[in-house]
């Protein structure tokens, strides 16, 4: 078991999981954290499940390098289609960004009718409706792949006619059938919240899995008595981010992302690139 | 040196170079391929020169299983980052898209003002500007970067009022220099060609690097003496896909790109996954 100083790993296929990384900063602030982003196999929304794993393994075992006290999969295609798979395997708590959302919108939901938006491979797994209807089987779940969000989302066209046009396009069919709530499945489309809540309406409540991800992950590190509550004098909080490839882009989208997190050094993080097929 | 019976070697990211395929299968019928999308790793237009470069060799050690006769690069950004690297290395011919691309331009092209449109990576190498100023320092080269085209190809989207919206914004800035000439620097693009002629209009050339690099690579293969000119008894021109990753989904677009090729057989191609990565 790892010590409460110990930091957390947080990885995401690419620049997504900033959104999750940044939630944990701002409601665990005393947590180190270890940030990989897989920009050299980026994106894997539409890659098979056991790819997938292959690479999330990868990923992990290179986080315990750091000997991170506990994981978060701060990644909706991960969550969905490889951690039931890789937790099995490991000795520390690893958390997804999946359940922590269909709690929330079971919790939401009124009328019993939730809309969950997200990549081809995490729509394909049918984990949603799993994890949602193992809480409550009268609940009917609406699932939509929007391939084209991320896409958008690292072209920086975060409000723009074209992506509100795609996102009127892969909406529309969850509006038809009448959610009152729309879990956005994946890590990047924080970043289109706008745009998706302009299209949906103020009737339909959206769940953003960096928010509750974070929060459960607080209540996980308590629970374990892992929870890092006060900064000593020989601890200093960082954030080191570690990418498969083009950290200089990397660094400056976190950058963007990351602009309104007050950090406690002038040097707040470093970005490194590493070779992660070795691991 | 391998007989002229072995088959060509062809390769991309995904599913682009299906349009290089399909005209060396229109150029030079009787030909077998051997042909190679890394789906596992797919796109590579954002990535740097020293992954691609990575990739690439991985991909050129499997084709090099088939006892490829000679490979084509039907993948602009490999063409542009790694060609000039892997080629040294190799004791057969290679063909990039590249070459052929900027030689028909600067044939084309009256007022010597060229536009060039491809991925990130390849704009970013600098390799067209440079191609083009070897043969004619006179000639005026202006590079766009359009990194939205690759995944409205694989959405699906090949004409579609949203591709023709990204398609203005990006080829503003071209139309305003008074280009006469555009050279298609992807091999996704000509799936996007009614689009960005419309865009450009009728007094611009549009340069397909899928023509141009199957009428190179026949020439190279005669001057070689390695062009099979004609089937034999014992010989049947066959077609093999070999993908990282989601094989059913690439064959399906397979299918629909080259659903106007005429096949001899029945069963025109089959489709197999394999782990790149240990190559």
């Amino acid at each position: 078991m790892n010590s409460k100083y110990a930091p957390i790993g947080v990885f995401d296929s690419g620049v997504g999981g900033l959104t999750v990384a940044k939630e944990i900063m701002r409601q665990l602030p005393n947590e180190r954290i270890v940030y990989f982003g897989d920009t050299a196999r980026v994106p894997y929304g539409g890659k098979s499940k056991e790819t997938i794993t292959k690479y999330t393994k990868q990923i992990i075992r290179f986080l315990q390098t750091y000997d991170v006290k506990a994981i978060a999969i701060a990644c909706g295609t991960v969550s969905a289609c490889s951690l039931e798979e890789v937790e099995k395997e490991l000795d520390i708590p690893i958390i997804g960004v999946l359940k922590p959302g269909s709690e929330v919108a079971v919790d939401k939901t009124k009328n019993k009718r939730i809309g969950v938006i997200a990549t081809e491979s995490s729509i394909h797994s049918g984990m949603y409706q799993k994890y949602i209807q193992e809480i409550d089987h009268q609940i009917q779940v609406f699932a939509k792949a929007c391939p084209l969000f991320v896409p958008l989302v690292e072209e920086g066209l975060w409000e723009d006619p074209v992506t509100t046009e795609i996102a009127r396009r892969y909406l529309q069919e969850l509006k038809e059938q009448d959610i009152d709530t729309l879990i956005l499945g994946c890590t990047h489309y924080p970043l289109l919240i706008k745009t998706i809540g302009d299209v949906m309406g103020d009737d339909v409540t959206l769940v953003n899995l960096a928010y509750e991800t974070a929060a459960d992950l607080k209540k996980l590190l308590e629970s374990r008595g892992l929870l890092n509550v006060a900064a000593t004098e020989d601890y200093e909080v960082n954030y080191r981010f570690f990418v498969s490839d083009v950290a200089d882009k990397f660094r400056s989208f976190a950058e963007s992302i990351l602009s309104d997190v007050k950090f406690s050094t002038d040097t707040p993080f470093i970005t490194k690139q590493i070779n992660i097929e070795a691991f």
